[in-house]
């Protein structure tokens, strides 16, 4: 028994190298979650939907189905793994490991659905639910994501000190643009938290012109934002842009080993 | 008395380190300020505020009341700091420093409304001043602020240059499309400073839509102006950026000490 | 024969230096391209296509003709190179050529409207097929294209990693845009790919204003996806833009020679 | 005589260090040519002209009065400079030179009002010739616009470059998006030039909003063109920026001088 719980483990796990049970498994578990993501997706516009509703439906069927089986599996292998090895405890702790609860969180809201009375939020949010919890397992299988992860932890000193900055900023120039338009437009610029909305479409130069300054004093305004704000708005951007490509050509560097076992030594 | 004087200052003055008390007025003053400011932001939404009129006023008082207590005592103990050691001089002299004229802005206001007649623009007047003095406030205490106040300090030669450039550009751009396009839209582009609040939101790239050019001649200055005019007006967003990156990284690098008596030698 | 054939060969070869039939061929070339190009696109423009429609058909019918017959003299005469010395097979190689095809592209369109019956999508496609063959044709003369595609190639390792992450974040956040405001527009926000059109619009700040949040929610979540966002999207312009300048700098330096023969020993 | 014209000359020409006529002047000249600029616009907006028409008229005529007497002066005395030594070839050569050009321009079109009968297009066409020569007048005294001039001239290579892939990018994109969306949106979308305007407006990340895509394979293709191009378009941007920063930081360097008699040996 215990050898089959091992093998069924190593399959299930991330494709060791020249594993190649273990390697088809994983290729068949992206090509199903991208499929499905991509059905989430196609499925929401109506003329698609419509073609075919019963198709759509097994599809997501089936692919419950599938989830579940492999969720059961991990749980049931994960005593496997060193850190999770009591056979209750264990089981326990990895239910509630981030990547455990996303794997739950793809499959729960399907069975929620038939087991209890929902109203058409709760549908609905439970839908929104299955689908991000389903891209997040597929951004698992993306190395480049991962960089960008480490990035984000490796940067979080200037992206705090940036972050306040334009917080400060944005409540700043949201205050004066208020003071300087509520007079003219009472709609768009009815409140402090409205006027967010004006300065952070401008600083970060979208500019949908859904709401803008009429006034002289609020255009003069305007434009001194703009000219100055959106230096300190692209910030965060060129934090993450550098901070990305050094990660990506340390990467891309070759590891330090040791002379002697092969092992490597240095990484980053 | 002096003692009390000086135990007063000691903890209404920024923390010293391991200063306990200092320490509980510093979080106490920075959490009411916080809420200061938050509360006269959300203030501004009607829905909200119209819950409960009286709470927002109570809290505006209280926190007016603090803050004057407050101010009386910086006023008072400002003649421990050699600076302003003269009582009647030295006292003046601190009023008028510019950290203790917007700790008095940020409740002057009040008053002024219960004791002068105003009317309807001064009082919106009073509110805006008041607000910003306590979003100033609030920013005393955040170091990356500063940090961005040196660097512009750092860089005024380089933004002064590229200021003038644009300033330049500026004035051309709109001199040039009130001509091509004031025929066709003698609304849109009545006149050059008119025109220039065109040049700004196309230059910055926010492209509200609210005026762009619908003549030929205009379209195709306009495409002229955009690709050569954007280089420069992303120039101070650029220094900015980039000055603010290498003060945030020099922060964080350990500054060089004297090896015998361990003061700081050198710290830029 | 053979001879007649290689000096034709040589001309309309790209041109070798010192040779001035072939440079004069070349600049001919270029000149009737552009002009084509030009014709082609100006006569899009109904009035300027009404002043004379026969001055443009006439000019299109030489064109064709002159291209053609260039065409018949490069299938001819690429036996003298040695990857097609083959009389039969050789042609035929050089035939489906990347190269060969585009000029085939550029006149078989208009051959098939004589010969063939179309309708009106055909029609258009066909003269779509075209015009855009004489841009790539003319490209081809573009030095500073080739280093663009240099560059593609060269960083094609950093665009798939960046333009993998912006896929990810295009589903994630037009799942949770659609969410938020397919109740409030169920017109603008029908559908998850609907969603995108306003992600890809934000995201890469340009705004139009056709679409845009109109709930708090929905705003909040643009808000913070516009701040986060923007920094990724423009990542694959960073990586092009510098790929771009290093590629000129390098190519402005001059190349490695061997000091005994004078031959190019690196040239990057 | 020939001593007053020097006297003259020195006086007019750009200040030399100590002397105070010639610096007094030169301040004068630029306070009256920056009025005469913030004059011609302001005098733009209606509401301001009609408080006072005949002071505007007054000040212009003034000012243009001043103006003959600076440029019969510099042509009187120009021949003090060697390059224009000779009484009459001299001076037609200094007449025609890009300088006395711009001085002869801010003026003339007040003289061609008096003596020639004009229609209203000349008559603005002139307005815009005296404005536009007085701003670059006034952008003479600027040294920082000197500067990006020599950016400009360092960068060519690298501008001709960029420019002339934007270019095919510019044909390349309009035409695809005419083929697009012609049949959905035929005003918008009339000929390649006017979607022309739509590449500029959406590659530049501007997005007026005015000129969009409705059709799918529209929108798809735009969001493929705005995630590539912005990148390509930012580039004329990112050459004059870095310029302009590396050419800034070189003059704030002290030039290298030589020892011996402390004149400049190298200057960038």
């Amino acid at each position: 028994m215990t050898s089959l719980k091992k093998s069924v483990y190593e399959i299930i796990e991330e494709a060791a190298p020249g594993h190649r049970a273990s390697q088809i498994f994983d290729i068949f578990l992206i090509a199903l979650i991208t499929l499905n993501v991509v059905a989430l997706i196609v499925g929401t516009v109506e003329g698609i939907h419509l073609i075919s509703p019963r198709a759509f439906h097994l599809f997501e069927v089936t692919s419950v189905g599938i989830f579940t089986v492999e969720y059961a599996l991990r749980v049931w292998t994960c005593t496997e793994d060193a850190k999770y090895a009591h056979p209750v405890k264990g089981r326990l702790r990895y239910m509630v490991s981030p990547l455990a609860l996303i794997d739950l969180m793809a499959v729960l809201p399907v069975y929620l659905v038939f087991f209890v009375n929902l109203r058409g939020l709760d549908l609905r949010f439970l839908r929104l639910v299955r689908l991000l919890a389903r891209i997040v397992r597929l951004s698992r299988y993306f190395s480049s994501l991962r960089t960008l992860g480490r990035v984000l932890h490796t940067k979080r000193g200037e992206l705090t000190a940036v972050v306040s900055v334009l917080f400060l900023l944005l409540v700043m120039t949201s205050s004066l643009m208020f003071f300087a338009e509520n007079g003219a437009q009472p709609e768009e610029f009815a409140s402090i938290p409205k006027a967010m909305w004006w300065s952070i479409i401008t600083l970060t130069t979208v500019g949908y012109g859904d709401v803008f300054p009429v006034t002289a004093a609020g255009r003069l305004l305007a434009g001194v934002i703009a000219i100055v704000g959106i230096g300190l708005f692209a910030l965060p951007a060129g934090i993450l842009g550098s901070g990305f490509m050094e990660a990506l050509q340390e990467e891309a560097r070759p590891p330090v080993r040791c002379p002697h076992c092969g092992e490597v030594i240095e990484r980053m």
